[in-house]
Formats: C-alpha cells, structure tokens, sequence
C-alpha cells in the first residue's frame, strides 16, 4: 500500500481588507499598516490542494484531479474568485480576512467534501504574494 | 554609441472594479462579468518599467536603477499599493480601470520624472494576472 | 490615439516528433537527435498571443480578454490539446511540426480570426520548453 | 547531528496516454476523458529528488548534488526523456502511465542508487503541469 | 488551536566559494570542480522561513509578518546580502560555504530571535539555483 | 518568407563588483553603493538569446538551437559561469562589469559566431534579477 500526496493548483481573484471591529481605527492603522485601508485592496491568490491515498490498479489515479477540481472550484473558487472576502464569503463571515483565516476555512469547507469523492484532504496552502504564503494540515 | 534597453520591475496589490457609469447595472455585468462586482476584486499587479539609452562610460549604467526604482515608486507604487484604483488614485480619476488605462497612465505619470533622472523612458508593461498583460510604448 | 498591446495566454498539452519523410531514418536521427523519437515525445506548451489596438473609451478595454481567449480555444487549443501534433492537426498536416511551423501556423489560424471580434493580431510567442521558444509577427 | 533535505531537479518531455486494456475504449474514453488520445500526448515533466542526511564535515554537503543529478540523469531522465511512457520505459511496463505510478517508480529506481552515493532518498516530487504534481516518501 | 505554517521569502545577492583549507589545492579542484574558483562565484539566493503557530483571535495572524521580516533581514540578510560569505560573515565564519551549512547557520541565527516576536520557527528553505536547494527543522 | 525569432535561454553564476578605478573608494561607494563591495557578491545571471531567420523547408527549423546552445557555451557561458567577472573574463577586461556592458559585450562575442551557423543575431536579452535586466538588439 503506497501513499502517495497529489496536489492540485486553482487560482482566484478577491479584495480584502484587515479590520478588527473591537478596535479603534488608529488602532487598527497600528497593527495592520496599509493593510487597513477601509477602501480594499486585493490580491491574485494561488491555492494548492493536496490530498493523500494510494494510486488505484484500475486507473493509476490516487484520485481524480478533475473531481478535485471540480470540489474546489463549486466550494471555494465559487465563493471567492472576483468577491469581497470581508463582505461576501459565507465562510469567512465574522472572521478576520488573514491569510491564515482563509486557509483554515477553505480546510473546512473541502474535508467533507473531498472525502465524498473518496480520498483524504492533505494540506490547502494558499499564497497571497510571491513572499507570502500558509499551510494548514488539519491540525487541532 | 550603443542603445540598451533597462527593465525595473515593481510590485503592488490592488482592489478595483469594472463599471461604466453611464450603463446599467444589467450592462455592465453583460459587458464587464464578474469583473463588475460591486463590493469590488483585486490583483497582485506586477510592473515592468523599461527605459532606453546608453552605458554612461563612468559607471556602465545607462541610468542607475535604484534612482528608477525611487521615480516608480513615488510616482507609481505609492498611489496604487493597497489602494483602491476606482477611488483612490488621481491619476485613475474617472477613467476605467481597466489594464489598459493604467498601464497607459502609469506611462504618463513616468514619462517625465524618467526625463529628470537623465534616461528615456521606452515601454510600461503591467501584468494583471499569469494570463493577462498590457504593453505601451508612448504610441499615440 | 493610443495603441496598446494586450496578451493572454492559453496552455496545451501535446505530442510531436521531429520526422522529414524525404530523408532516411540515418539522417532523421542524425538531424533531429532524440527529437526524431518514433514512438513521440511532448510538451507543455504555452502560447501567448498579443493584440493591438486603442482601448474603447466605453469599457477601457482594447478587446475583451474573454473574447480573444474563445477565439484562441475555439481556433487553436481545442485543435491541439491532450493530440498528437504530427497526426491530429488539419492546420500542421504536411508540415514539419517544429515550434516554428507551428507558431506561423497558429498565427494562420487566428489572423482573420482575431480581426472578427474587431482587433488586430500583433505577435504569437509559442514556448516548447522552458529554455526554447519562438516568436511570430506575420512578417513575409 | 543536523539533518538537512537536499533537493535537486532535473527535467524530461515524454509521451503517454491513459489507457486500461482491460476497458473498452468507451470505458477508457469515459474515465480518462482528452488524456486517453490513442496517438497520444506530451508533458514537460518537472521532477524534483530530495536526499536526506548530516553536512559532511570535509565538504559541508550531505552528498555532493552532481553525483545525485549523475544517478538520477542515469536511471531515471534518460529513460524517459524524448521517450514514450507507455510504450519504451522498462520501469512503466505493465502499469498504468499516471503521475502516481509514475512517480512510485522513480523512487523504486531512485531509492538503491542513492544510497550507493551514500545518501538516503527522502522524497520524490514529478510535476506534469504547473497545476498538477505527486509527491512520494517511499510509505508503504 | 489550529497550527498553521506561515512562510516569508526574502533574497539575497552574495558571492562564495567552496575550498576546504586542509587540503590541497588539487583535492580542491577534483571534490568542488568549478565552484573551487579561486576568484569566486556568487548566486542570487531565494530564503523561505516558515513559523508555525495558532493565528491570534485579535488580529487573525499567527504572527505579523513585517515583523518576521524585519527580523530576517535584521539577522540574516544584512549579513549576508552583496557580500562575501566566506570572508565577511560572522556566522559562517570557519565553516564550508555550503548551501547545506549556511541553511543551518540561518536557523541558529533567527531561531531565538522569532521566538522574542512571539511565534515559533519551524523551517528555513534556502535555494541556490532553480535546480538546487536546502531544507532545514532544527532537527538534531 | 516568413521571418520568425527564435530564443534560447543558459544561465551562469558569477562573482562581480561594480568599481570605477579613477574614483576614490568614497565616490565608488557613494555611486556604486553595496555593488561596490570590495570582497565581491553574485548572481544567477539568465540570458536569453535571439535570432531571426526563416525556417528551412527541410527541418522546419530556423536553426538548429542545440547548435545556438553550442556557440552560446563556447563563445559565452564557458567564460562567465562560475567566474568573476572583473577579473577573470577577456572580453569584459577594462570594462566596468554592469549588466549593461556585460550585455552588449555578450552580443560582440555571439554576432559572428552566429552568422557562422547560418543566422543572424536578434537580441541578447541579460536577468539580473527578478527584478532587472538588460536587452540589446546591436543599435549602435
């Protein structure tokens, strides 16, 4: 029984801003720099998706990358790609908009989701820049 | 004298939307798609400044590119990064903020601080996403 | 009249070989090397394909970037996607299928193409590897 | 003792296809959709091979990478490159031309060699587009 | 407490050499080959550090990663950036340029000092060429 | 007759300072900042060479590029790569070792070593960086 790690790129579009609504807006000018402005900014993120499993004798495939794409894109692209993630992403709703926010939730939104399709979520890493990028395994 | 192209590039991340104000909200989603979004989208811009002459014989630059790293980013990145192009630029100011018109006005916020630093500018190349990108050579 | 230059680039996936039928496999082998290979190599190839013209003062758009992609899919991908460039292609039949033939003839395709959805096709740039590609602009 | 994860890539464009002879082609067609072309199709394939071990003291490398690209170039690259997967590599016979399997095979082909060099193989990754890529550690 | 892998890139221009002192300069030329020159060579150097930790409820940040990058380039890059590593930096002094050390090198100087900004070094990626890189854990 | 421009890329890592010997060390480091450094820094230099032609009925190639690949390593990249540039490279002797020099005296040595294999030179095309880089197209 080989494991094998078989990941997945899909790209999407979004503005977001950073913003804790507890805080003064001095406050929040402090902590989150020009990542604050109230009028957005935005980014071109890349998301890989990684699941795990052993290749199946019947077609060599640890899973279908097309259904993985499919998954993705109908429960995270669809949601996100050319959308405001502080003002119009159901999971992301009374969340800060980090980059390490979003990983989680696009964790949760696919675990369920890729299991149906009969393999085991890995890892969601999302780059927000060519310097910037997180990594979530799940863990709890 | 030999002629040598100099390429400097920049960064800066965006929000923006598309919309035509003298359209209706049904055209400017048949035109623009999900482009239109009103709570806007944003990019990872990429800038590719080019200018052209030749290599000073005292120091083998044809401009030093630090002094054309500090023009782009005080005529340029400073107006647009973690801005919203709709609402915040000045030199965006009721014009579309397409590729397009930002690639040719970033151009003309160039052309003559380039001048001032004793080089010419040649081309302003800005890349919206890995599949999309505008050139602009000054042609008119 | 400002004259931009607007890319967008397309990606297929493909098989060829490097075979001129007039020579002997001795010569074949001893001109194309392991490019000549009869049971085929491949590539992922990137295309992008460059547009000119003014942008509308309506949408700030030189061309919808949708539109040309369509023509591009429509016109050239779905003819060379996941196929075998030396067999499959009406527009490559009886040409040596070498990024050159294949660049000039990609152009083919698009020229007329291009002009239908109201611009002008400048450039086709057609990269085999990462370290090979060429570049057409209708020059005869 | 430090451990460091060296990594070295190497490069190779082959043809293949997805095929079960044990379906019909209407099985095939179905599963395997544009990747199951009976005249195939091509990849740049990308592959990066990562050894584990302790700086040697004499020469601060865990193993010297030339002697890694020697046996990786040697039983794997020139196997496979300008090759076809399904038809003329010795290591693919019987199986099945996925990444995955794929990739299991590098490793099986890898894992000896590298320890001949005195090193041990840690992880071996074969990206076949810039959206798709298999990771292997040897897990069984 | 969900644990994320947060990584930041910076770069560095430097130049080096590899030649171990306690050997002759034949012995030299046959382990190192070319990278012996006497005169030096030098790369540009991509280095990914990866922090991990839970992102914080006030700020949605595991931690603020101007501040990791201050840190970096504090500890790391001022030392190491358009300089000599074998004759100029305190922390590789009397060691073998390698990658493979100064990765490490790179861990001992930033591991206490992400610990003072709150987070918890997990990784340093440092990469040669596009086809030779470093990975370290702190593993011992 | 259809003219089409073909490109190659090779890379090379050297060692290089930028110092104007009629200056004072001052003036040096005033103009020539951290580049100055006395002890040297490096980089991973890509070049990316043009040339211009028809292609050949019989090979559908303009040229042969693993003949371009031969002239650029002899006549180029066996005297830069792993080198330093000020003191080890005939053709860039007395020269101030800019990118810009280094360019067009690249361009000298390929010109008629390329219409030696039947082609003519297009462009020489230097990355310093990610962030800069220098083209020649021979305009004197």
């Amino acid at each position: 029984m080989k494991t094998v790690y078989v990941t997945r790129r899909e790209r999407f579009n979004a503005a977001h801003q950073m913003w804790n609504f507890d805080w003064s807006d001095s406050k929040n000018a402090e902590v989150f720099g020009k990542c604050s402005n109230k009028n957005w900014h935005g980014h071109n993120y890349e998301l890989f998706v990684t699941v795990k499993g052993e290749p199946n004798p019947q077609t060599g495939y640890c899973v279908d990358l097309k259904k993985v794409s499919v998954v993705i894109n109908k429960h995270v692209i669809d949601y996100l790609d050319h959308r405001n993630i502080n003002l119009e992403v159901p999971f992301m709703k009374d969340k800060l908009a980090s980059t390490e926010n979003l990983t989680i939730a696009i964790w949760e939104q696919l675990e369920e989701e890729i299991k149906k399709i009969g393999t085991q979520l890995h890892k969601v890493k999302l780059c927000e820049t060519e310097n910037n990028f997180v990594e979530y395994f799940g863990e709890e």
